[in-house]
């Protein structure tokens, strides 16, 4: 609760213009409200720039699209993962303003945001083309939280040239997120390279003895390298929205 | 290879000073001294204040001393983990200026520098007194790194009014540190609360089912919170590495 | 074997009414009935308004169906849980008095009795929207068995807020049941804030590190709170029954 | 914060007994005291009767003396649970009225309480001798809370005659903790015969393809009978604070 | 090599009837058909009742005919297993005699010995109906093979007065094949209750922490019991082959 | 109960020199020593030859002594097994006619009763040297339940020549035991050579992806030959003593 | 770089005909090409003769195709692994020159080189039929590399002499590649049989406890004898492509 | 057999000079030696240059100093892998000529031959200072063999520059053996870099994730780029062998 609001209420008291009795039902749901209080400093500083975002794996068409519309009346951009194709014809006509990107399976509602709210730019770099719609799921989110992204991909370790000819957009980066499947390698050359901190987004991408992405998030938490942090397996969103929070401006 | 020697070279045989043999033997090496070149630039990144690390464990007494002794030359803090206290009686006495801190298990030499070379301060939270080494090694790393720290310990969630006594401290980091064994929730519980980006680090601390951390490890990756990018088991320095790296002047 | 049975018998022998080759005949089966004498007295005690409930999954839509209408011809409520849509098409038909609940996929027979048989409510507590089909499968149940039944859903360790806005609830609920998927957290949170028991159920929510619910399971397993038991993945009907045990009256 | 005192504050207020700005910092921790507020709720509830417990591993022997000594000032017993034989020769004498109890390898501080608090009794069963550490941790921790405990040992399903000819004390009990290793069938055939609540606790007993109790704890969760809820592997404590609060009085 | 064939080549050597060239190129194979020779041993004793059997699973059903019709010139009985019931349409009506047993997904072909080539029954125990299709390819492996075969279904532990019922024909058994699936414990329930020896098959009937059968797996390895000796998940082919090499009379 | 002293019972109660309330009292405790009857069953059965065991592991030298004391009244063989040597030589002195075989680590109290108690021999076959301790504990356990026993060891399949020289011996055995640790192949490789049943026991023989014995479980449970069934890793007791029952005289 | 492009370039700027700063452009992206110019080198190795190859799974037909197109203008044979039935009707009409082979499940296109370019053959070995994708994989890879195969296929080691009977070409082959599913035992005995260096190849043949090819694996890697190294599992093609290196003439 | 003897007792027979029954004798074994026969040839094949081993772990020092004196009147070196120094001590001074190598805890007998039987270098690759115990496994065991081995140590993939500074090296060997631990991206990465075939062998250092060289392990399997065979974790010995067999002159 807002310590004038607080103050406010109590001078109403003092000065007989409220009850003790209306004053006791304001102030009744402070002690409940409190997580609120201090969600609410979280949410005014989300809303500073960060897209609401709808999980739309397990939820219907018709639940994705009300929740986006529900959400979208905040202004902002939002936007829905993990969004099939086939939802996906039923959820954008249902939405004004949506549309649908098929490589990162996303609905998004919105004017993609100029990209100043950032310290720097954010790459995103990718081991294959199979790596890509989680890359791309992390490049929206990056974008629709206001930052510029460098995409950088199909550079994985079998032919290490590739990566380096692209050197200087990546040691430009303030972040790079590194998404790759297999072996998981990549982000470990990438942070034994260029030394910017790296959030490593192990992929499904493999067969066999990858297990379904665990090869490659075991590889990356075991990196020989300073300055890799890792997410979950094709959390593309959750790697994007951390390397926004990593470039927004200090706590302060 | 520096741009000015390279043109100081061409120069040299373009005015007759030197033959192209020699000048032949001169960029020979420039090949593989590419990669040398971009590593070149990512150690002066680092040296800019990062201290040298030797990882103790799987390495002789003898051969801890000697490599600190060697690091320290340059001056700068270094230091060792996961040194036993059996090592360390033996280390300390060989290395100058070194002192051995039990808690992270690690041997430090030299001063612990002015906290002034972050952007915030950096908040090291644990969930119970057992998972303090691993806490203390990421608080050790950040300080000698050069970062103001915040320690807030034995924070779980089984009585989160704890944690909530100091919401200020957590709230104004650049970013926060969590260390916790068991079910590892409390990362999920920080990032939910305090939407500061968090690095969390599972610990070992547990048994049965805690399967070494694995448990732990499982529940960071699947943090239902934004913000939330995962450590190795145990891995303090780590961690502190990383929010040390995200808390330094952006890569421009 | 009622000891007045065997009284009878025995007195038949004493008074010469019954050959001892009779009454070794009666008694013959004693000794495989011993077990099923037990058994008796677990039905009766089951029998005194738990439901009857099938396990719908992996059996056909007319097995299902022949078993609802032979179980409920006992008259109480009975009701099948894991039926598929196309699998209650084909069943609710075919069973007089059967209604479909797609929410928890169960098919229910008869009618819902009154909330009277316990010593207070079960709170239903769900970390996120797609935990519903298990809360539901286990609110279901309880309330089957003469439950007083408290839904609160979607309030997972990412927003507490939400959690304690139904503070009152969850107190002074007799037993809580807490369904989560992803890092399963909640169970720990509600134990440690409410210090009512806690029946943990993991859901298969999630995808990549979460295993199918094994990221779950592990994180309750390992609660760092008190008062946390935990039942299989995505176990509703489980979770209920046993609360429902539980907040019956005593064994004496 | 309690609604009286909150009353009074305001009517002091209203009164001109107390200023603005005296209210604004009796009441300036509400909100961060708001789960503290919760938790004092917890604290009064489980002040009713449970012991206070260390947790002994991973902490030196003055550690969990000096705790002990603390919390043994409060009265009612107290006792840390994993505590080794070593470590109890130098604990015992360090705290004033503590005991070493060999088996559950527990130091335990202050006289039991009459078993007074609970509803009904509270069964311990174990399958084999070597379970007994579990199933005695479990069974202390439900004596220290005012609990009548039946102690049920070595009654494992390869000799199924010994469980039955305690039938009635099982039957008998409020509810039965049960502690197996090995495939842990226990508690199935359990629940199954005498239909009364299980809190089913794996032990690490065994060997191979026991994995640790990996085995147990996977039989249990998959119990083909109704009311089974499960503990961590060797958690004897956790099971016995579990049952302890299942048998007390309602929450209302 | 037949010895007397041996001794018969050298007496030709002898006598002059056969060159050493014949008799070397006759000798020629004698290495690699050693092998050989040991394998016509087998063949042999295998050919004294058991059928031939052909996998299903992997094969078209013009395979799985064309390979049946071979198999069948032999004249016993021979059988494909894991044969859908789409297959099946296609295999039975090209191959003579065929007949499609759907709950073993078995197509056979040719009559069923008579069951007198063993020394003693098989008791086919299953824990749940969900295992039928497991037990009964089990029993009709037995039976093509020539044994008695008792069926015991739906017997599991969660009522073991079920399996008491039976307890004549378990213990009047020379051995006794056990299906279950969950958490599997009803083999080591048999074996301790009726001293024969078991063979245990795991199902992978069961969900959540089941994984697919491990649960039971695990849990049927771990067995308390004497006389528990375990196949792969889901073998009821392997299980029935097993016990009808046991009931075989002797190597001598 | 014994069918005569049941009759014996109630002959006393016809001619009356018995009274009901007496007879009712020795009555009283048929229902649940129902299965100790079956059980008694089941010792007979046993009691023809099997000699009684101890599990050493998790037992101190006093116990294990006492049980050993306590079974060698009986008269027949009984042993120890997992007896490490240090616990052997507090034992051995302690226990009248005991002594110590360091190989399979077992305490034997009694002689070898003659090998005439089974249908045909036992062969036990393991891989290498490593795996004898585990060999050597099935052939203790086979010749102590008076059964001949055929040692083949060191017989792995990197040199299949080793084992085909003892062709005859496997072939005329009546079970075939195999012992074998790292990929755990040698049981199928006999069992298609030999078609003599296999009792396969994994060994714990190996490093790294051995898993501690692991793989070769799980070779043994995947053996593409009939006849292979798997028991615990190291449990070389389970499968001798499976064996001996398997070479018993039938059930009728 | 060329060493005598590089000498060209400085003897323009010693002739004075070209200037510095051109030869600085010229030379400007030395230090980045520098791993491109040692790929140079191993394109230059591969290009004597592998073919290209694509992966085909996790790409649609159109990119396929779109990708084959582009590698077959380089006239050599090209091919893509992993193309199902369904994709290959789109791709091969879209390519010119392409055939499908439907058992190793590819796309080729140009004709299969000479089998002269390796030391020797490579024997291409299979325990069972349902390998036969994998092992066709595996030999249509070395076949497309200029090499000699050999096909033994339905050789698993549940029937030794089919082994034994192709002796002389295993024996006889450079490298043996053995494709094996469930026990995966089948390189183990090769290698102990032949002496020649096996590589392995676990197939995901199998059910329940085969893990998908994990029990293979395992086996494979825990290989008793000498000689024998592992790919993923399924990995025909890696096992064809490190078999045509390793018969390839050496690198001098 | 080899044919001449073969011819010669034939024609002994064919000219009177030997009986049928000397003959049969002689011949007795030759089924059952069919194997060995061509275990001789695999012999033959390892005799010409590969050195006898002993697995030390698991043995007592006197067996492993009884095998070494028995190996080594070969006359060839001779060695025992995984040999503590403890064990070294005894084992040294039994054997005549022995001497231990501390860091691959090698027991090595007689010369190590000269370099001369290979068709090119062996390079044996360590990404760490840990992982030379393996490393130095297996360049013992190629030296032994008599290949000529470059040792290239401490390159691991976090400061790539290290690994191109030995780029002529690694490229001109004939086979290069790559050792490994934590996220194992060594192999990979030089496959990609130098178009050697790679024998990689995973390593158990690291802590947490890595799971005993699971990771390791898993990222090897998954290796991105042709060219790469896996070894067992810390299996440096089979490395070692594996490379010295593919080095060698061809089968033919």
């Amino acid at each position: 609760m807002d310590p004038l609001r607080l103050r406010a209420l109590l001078e109403e008291v003092q000065a007989g213009r409220a009850t003790v009795d209306d004053t006791m039902a304001a102030l009744r749901d402070l002690p409940f409200r409190a997580l609120e209080f201090a969600h609410v400093d979280t949410h005014r500083h989300l809303r500073t720039g960060f897209p609401e975002v709808v999980l739309g794996e397990g939820k219907t068409p018709e639940q994705i699209a009300a929740i986006l519309n529900e959400l979208a009346r905040g202004g902002g951009p939002v936007f829905a993962t993990r969004v099939s194709p086939e939802a996906a014809k039923l959820v954008v006509p249902a939405v004004a303003g949506a549309r649908y990107l098929a490589t990162p399976r996303a609905v998004v509602v919105g004017e993609t945001p100029a990209p100043d709210r950032g310290r720097g730019t954010i790459a995103v770099v990718s081991a294959g083309t199979s790596d890509l719609p989680v890359a791309e799921e992390a490049a929206l989110t990056v974008e629709l939280a206001g930052n510029r992204v460098e995409r950088i991909y199909d550079v994985g370790v079998a032919g290490l040239h590739r990566l380096l000819a692209h050197r200087e957009r990546i040691a430009g980066a303030e972040i790079v997120v590194v998404a790759a499947g297999m072996e998981g390698a990549l982000p470990s050359v990438v942070a034994g390279l260029f030394a910017r901190p790296v959030i490593a987004v192990p992929t499904s991408v493999g067969y066999g003895a990858s297990l379904g992405g665990i090869a490659a998030l075991l590889g990356m938490l075991n990196s020989c390298a300073s300055g890799v942090a890792v997410m979950n397996i094709d959390n593309g969103f959750g790697a994007g929205r951390m390397a926004a929070m990593l470039n927004r401006a200090t706590a302060a």
